[in-house]
């Protein structure tokens, strides 16, 4: 059942079990974490049983968020593999999956719920078809926003720490509100938890605003390396294998770098080469809309979103560049007509 | 008069008033460029006659919002200046100002207002005497929060180009509502803009998404300038005085700069020290909740926010770097306590 009138099928499944594992896909976002972390006071403040289990680490940016300390981690360094023989997660009844629209992207939790337990979604991506009941609006900008609604159809008084949770699902998933799928609603929900006390600038400054120095350095490092083919549509960085080394941080850090090229007035597309090894190079690539990244991804078995994709391309950086940037001209050729 | 007690006096002033002319601070920024030509729609609305004027041109960033082409630019490139003798903006009665806390910052408008002329102010900035009448309100995240109020206290219907003038206002104000300064009443408004046709992420991408090449070679040029106090407490950038010009760009391209030294970890103070004359350079500084650079800027005759403030220092960029540093360092010491 998807869209409204999941939502009341949803809080009656939470109200009829009374042990739970929320979980939610692999790679965890702002979104995610924020979701299985107010899926989980939800369930508490129900007087369920519940335990917290993501596939992966909370990314650091995140850490600051209550509660966080309560996730368990399903891969080969969480406590959930190696609780000593009790197997805690099986009990379970239910398994509420927060912000995942299939079941492979819980990755290595997959293996870890309890067969024959029922699958509770609430979710705000496309094509989901995964859980029943679920709750599935494809206009929220994040889940945060749909269990902000189910909150208030369970007749909840959320807190701050849970606001806070929330908050930073929407804040993370609309790119700071800056993306196409913030509404009036998103904002109205915002403000609501405003004035239950969440601070926007320290939710803002934990999420945006805290990176080491490394990541900086990086930043300029990799902006000098500026270049524009002469037609000015297409710009692309570069960085070689060494750089992250150099500068102290992990893959992570590069993730917005790419974004710098695609700003420029005129680009439409953006790249980001970074050597990985002595002879492979990977890509990202960014584009404005109506140039579609992901097919060119796809021109070297890669893929990703329409405006933001990515590929391995098996050459040293400065033969990768030379392919990529004919490959985004003849992209850009093909829509442009010249 | 401060306060929500000024606001119909103001409203009441606009009221009075047959002729106007609408000014801001130099450097306009988009909160100052959305105020002026929110003024201008809602004085258009009061059937009074109306002309926009600007120290400066406006911004790149800025020139997508509707209206902006009936601004007139004061400086020596003006129309305002070389109208050929018929002095058109002697005759207002009244001279609206938003967004700005003394004469002094109205620059090269200043000279050009009619003396006698009533001077009329709405602003959020600290220690604004400035007008009679005046709306100030120092919790509002923009003045464009305080000229949806005027608005909607003069019973005013708004257009979705007066309201994307206005969101523009917010967004940049709070930083893509992200600083301290961002409330749940900001939100709401935001909300409400919405409602009315904004699209965010129309103007989220003319503002932040489209920049001239010469804007990112100027970034990568600046970030590599990047130095940290050994204390790890103060980070700071250096512009010299031919940087701006050797990348073609202006001195608005500068603005979101200082930022980047502020966002390391560890880092409460951040600065961009930009040489600006042979011994003259211009500060700006971003701090950290708690930190206070109105003050740190005060110091030497600047001012600003809390969290973001300015200030000339009459040095050549070394000597403003290292007496700037230490004035730092010192605000710093003063909250720590060490």
């Amino acid at each position: 059942m998807n869209g409204r009138e999941g939502l009341s099928s949803v809080a009656a499944a939470l109200r009829r079990y009374r042990r739970f594992i929320v979980t939610s896909h692999v790679h965890p976002d702002g979104d995610a974490v924020g979701s299985v972390l107010a899926m989980g006071w939800i369930l508490r403040q129900l007087r369920k049983e519940v335990r917290l289990l993501l596939p992966e680490r909370v990314p650091a940016a995140y850490t600051f968020l209550p509660g966080q300390e309560l996730i368990e981690v399903a891969g080969p360094a969480g406590p959930a593999e190696d609780a000593e023989g009790e197997r805690p997660l099986w009990p379970a009844e239910a398994v509420v999956v927060v912000d995942c629209s299939d079941a492979d992207r819980l990755g290595p939790v997959q293996k870890l719920l309890p067969p024959g337990a029922a699958v509770i979604t609430v979710d705000h991506h496309l094509q989901n078809e995964f859980g029943e009941p679920r709750y599935v609006r494809t206009e929220a900008a994040a889940t945060g926003e749909l269990l902000y609604e189910l909150i208030r159809e369970l007749g909840l008084q959320l807190d701050c720490d849970t606001a806070t949770c929330l908050y930073t699902a929407l804040l993370t998933d609309t790119g700071s509100f800056r993306f196409a799928n913030t509404t009036a609603e998103t904002l109205h929900i915002a403000a609501d938890l405003l004035h239950l006390g969440v601070s926007p600038s320290c939710v803002a400054e934990q999420v945006y605003d805290v990176r080491p120095l490394g990541a900086l350095r990086l930043l300029a490092e990799a902006l000098a390396t500026l270049r524009v083919t002469p037609c000015g549509r297409v710009a692309w960085l570069e960085m070689d294998e060494g750089m992250l080394e150099r500068h102290g941080v992990d893959a992570s850090e590069t993730e917005g770098i790419v974004n710098y090229a695609r700003t420029i007035a005129g680009v439409k597309i953006g790249a980001l080469f970074r050597g990985v090894g002595p002879s492979l190079t990977r890509v990202s690539w960014r584009s404005r809309p109506g140039y579609d990244v992901a097919r060119l991804a796809g021109r070297f078995g890669g893929g990703g979103h329409v405006n933001a994709a990515g590929c391995d391309i098996p050459l040293p950086v400065p033969e990768a560049v030379k392919a990529g940037v004919a490959a985004a001209l003849a992209a850009i050729r093909e829509v442009d007509g010249s």
